[in-house]
């Protein structure tokens, strides 16, 4: 077994938590802000300090690759993100890169020759929030999004990713595809209740949902609040309140996985008095069958046009991205247990409700993940914890699952 | 009966309604813009060609008085606001205005005295966007709103009405203050359907609604739209989402003149893929009836209650605004109806939806207001129309009506 240095783990990740913390506990670190450049800058620190080779791609994904025995073969690839959902957690997506550093420095430490390369990856942009395109670093590097379109994502303040990049320091010179790949292996946490409820220290991920994407813009008429009776008000809102509140109700009838949130919703003139005129809101469809999450959409549109119908407004529905349910390959999902088991961690078999970098991954390399508990399932908001004995028991299976992919 | 010119209206009126027109035939003029100056000074410059003085107070409003034959008898005051809405209608504020004008010029060409001045105004600041204080210039002249308060009020960039009134060359060295008024009448487009539903010509606007403005915070939690379970989430927007769709039916139970409007809603964080942690929503609720306006807000609150407790939320609801209805004058509304009488066009009492300045001048001098027809209901948007007939037929009583008045 290769063993990690818990303590090691700790200061690290607790050092790495505090760029970009927040009052409550949490992490605000947007994408390719002050703040990832800080926890960038500190990775690139760390792993220089192992002596590894560090390279940067063009929409800033970070590898570093520890030589294996064996020139001609690809390397087992291992890490996950540093930025984070607005006042966010600490613990996704950082935690993995941190245990993927742990595990270079614990094969470091134990001196050991691995037949394979060892890389440690870090995705550009993964939380798709000040750039609306989750996953954007995997994806461009997989060949699923186009380097270019990725480069001129913008934010809300319409500034680019290329923008960005070139101010942070994070625009590398190498470019942007894929290379040869045995095995990715991901540690995340597992953002829901499932492993806690079930007292389970480690989830074996076999699988992602898929997932689409709505939004959803309803068109109605600006009146003034006073004057304008009930009956000849064409709301905008009022038609989105309903069908929101009919979305909110639809995994009932769909599935026992399927989940829906409408997550956004805005309106025009935004003015107190003023009856709104467009009504905006994104629709999240999930479900590990693809086809529950292709009914889940009918439904939607289903329930925007009933109410739209209702109301008199119309609407346009706008597909904004979807994403077929994904099969983590079986291979490395043994090799996660055989390691689990070796440590004496409980393991389950599970499936990821949300989207991973190891999704894309997936597609270039026999891929799975590893899950570690959240406390309450909460995540994506400041609270999100796990307790540190799952993650040390956790980054101990990961590291030497990584092991063994890399003799494999 | 004091004939007015309908050709020179429409010329006057046709002419103010280019300063800050929009492509689609309505009015962009925010208040203190560069727009609003440019109106103003063609409101002094036809001001100044009747050779009737104008005034200017420190917050901008305008008066212009034309003498009567007895120099201790109060004035009638006419008039309305020459600032719109963002991309509103051409008719709101600015027909009272030219209406107010084609009177002072119409008592000129029949070379008539009155007994009482007649004296025209133009208030700062009615709409409340741009400095979000609706009827300003009027409230600050009654003694409702402090002198200094409204002076420092600013808008969305930081710049104050102070420093607006001095950039446009409208800071006027006469003091905001109240002075004596006899009989105080605006004309203004009825912003509502009912006129020309019923085919009426003239509103004879009896009283104004009593309103309140809510603002409704909704706290949840936020967590992952994946990986959480329908059951364990706390999801602000579905709580008000539910609460907004209820204050959608509230009329049907309140009465028959009560309106409610939800004009703005927000979601934190904000992200397609988050369940919102906190919704914030306004609400508007009318009547002419005070205690219907208060069962309304209580309503309110317990559809909020009920939709928070279901979900698990936590909320709060604050009192933004509050005003109770207002009963104008009989003696105006009563002379109002002699004049459509002669005029001999069809007339019928109402009561306003809206706030209007003449809201604040009843507490000072015996006040009504006088409605023409708006096609379609439709207000505070481009496609506000009033048929030109009914123009010159309001204009004509309102003319006749600030006679009578003066000379009373």
């Amino acid at each position: 077994m290769l063993e990690i240095d818990p303590n090691r783990l700790r200061e690290t990740f607790e050092s790495y938590a505090e760029i970009g913390a927040t009052e409550r506990g949490g992490l605000h670190r947007l994408a390719l802000s002050d703040e990832d450049r800080a926890a960038r800058d500190r990775l690139r620190r760390d792993l220089e300090a192992l002596d590894v080779a560090v390279r940067v791609d063009e929409i800033g994904n970070v590898f570093a690759r520890r030589a294996g025995t064996d020139a001609e073969a690809a390397p087992v690839l291992v890490g996950s993100h540093l930025d984070s959902q607005p006042f966010g957690g600490r613990y996704d997506g950082q935690l993995g890169v941190v245990c993927a550093l742990e595990t270079l420095r614990a094969l470091e430490d134990a001196d050991l020759e691995t037949r394979r390369p060892v890389e440690l990856v870090n995705w550009t942009n993964e939380e798709g929030v000040r750039f609306e395109q989750p996953m954007l670093g995997s994806g461009a590097f997989t060949g699923v999004v186009p380097v270019e379109e990725a480069l001129a994502l913008t934010d809300d303040d319409g500034r680019s990713v290329g923008e960005e990049l070139e101010r942070i320091g994070y625009a590398g010179d190498h470019p942007c595809e894929a290379h040869d790949v045995h095995a990715h292996l991901e540690l995340h946490i597992e953002q829901g209740p499932r492993l806690e409820e079930h007292g389970t220290s480690v989830g074996v991920v076999e699988g992602v949902f898929g997932m689409n994407w709505l939004r959803v813009t309803i068109d109605g008429e600006a009146d003034h609040a006073g004057p304008t009776p009930m009956h000849t008000r064409t709301d905008a809102l009022a038609a989105a309140t309903e069908a929101v509140g009919k979305i909110g109700t639809l995994p009932t009838r769909l599935s026992e996985d399927a989940v829906t949130t409408v997550g956004r919703i805005d309106v025009e003139p935004d003015s107190i008095n003023v009856i709104p005129s467009r009504a905006t809101f994104t629709a999240d469809v999930r479900s590990f069958d693809d086809e529950t999450v292709e009914r889940g959409v009918e439904a939607i549109r289903f329930e925007v046009d009933t109410a739209c119908e209702r109301v008199g407004a119309s609407y346009d529905i706008e597909d904004l991205w979807h994403i077929p349910h994904t099969d983590f390959s079986e291979t490395v999902c043994t090799t996660v247990e055989a390691a689990a088991d070796e440590v004496g961690a409980s393991a389950e078999r599970i499936v990821s409700g949300a989207g991973h970098d190891a999704k894309y991954l997936n597609d270039l390399a026999e891929t799975a993940m590893i899950f570690v508990p959240s406390a309450d399932g909460k995540t994506h908001n400041e609270a999100e914890f796990t307790p540190w004995d799952d993650v040390v028991r956790g980054a101990q299976v990961f590291a030497d699952a990584t092991r063994r992919l890399a003799d494999s």
